[in-house]
């Protein structure tokens, strides 16, 4: 009897702790694996792979500034000083729930950034990103973020 | 020729300055009212409709907290302080899309704090909102913004 209470919990903690992805698995997946590309453009500072990853006009939420719009204004948001380095970058959905052409997504970040001094900070966050499929391509139009308190 | 060219400018000004809402009129209309109502409900410290505004499983994402799940928590991180008072609310939406039975939204906020002590501090940011219909009723089920400094 308690091994079986036991089995119901782990069953129940992992219904709880799982993510919730609903629609057709082929877009959740491309958003999956967009959004792991994702991580990997900024840890590489490859800017214009992080700007292919918008829809030309996108718009993006950094916190107290105003929305920036368009693939080109994002890059710049994006690109960092010569010598930082994001070199930890990690984005983990909750959920994602396709809605024919678009679809919304929302989550945890995490990072941590290297100075030209070698000094090193992390920061976490939590997101909501609205993504749209053109050309069979799912890319991201709004992208609003803020940080969570250590 | 100059009369025509001021005209076409006018023209383009309001075209590019307009909101833009896509979808069924009646949604829209009803949307654009919870907007206005949302307001007024944080003015007159109107907790109980505040909660309504959401649904029963919504996520809100304020600066530096986690998130917070269900209308429960989300009425108490609106709670203010005995004293305290938002004297000014307003939304701003720039675009609002409906997707069958939800919606996103994304706009501006503005509004003024008045303290206990008679001082009054005003803010102004940007949100992005994911809307559900519930019983032919849209309710908010992501709410996630930030600042935008002065």
């Amino acid at each position: 009897m308690k091994a079986l209470t036991f089995i119901l919990f782990l069953f129940l903690s992992c219904t709880i702790s799982s993510q919730n992805y609903l629609g057709d698995q082929e877009d959740i997946d491309m958003i999956l694996s967009n959004i792991k590309d994702f991580s990997i453009s900024v840890m590489s500072s490859d800017y214009q792979s992080i700007g292919m990853a918008y829809t030309v006009d996108a718009k993006i939420f950094p916190n107290n500034m105003e929305i920036i719009q368009g693939r080109e204004a994002i890059i710049e948001y994006w690109r960092l000083p010569e010598g930082v380095q994001t070199k930890y970058h990690k984005i983990t959905p909750e959920e994602i729930k396709i809605l024919d052409k678009e679809a919304y997504d929302y989550g945890y970040y995490e990072g941590t950034t290297r100075r030209s001094d070698g000094s090193e900070s992390s920061w976490k966050g939590k997101y909501v990103i609205i993504w749209r499929k053109i050309n069979q391509e799912w890319k991201i139009y709004l992208d609003i973020w803020n940080r969570i308190k250590d």
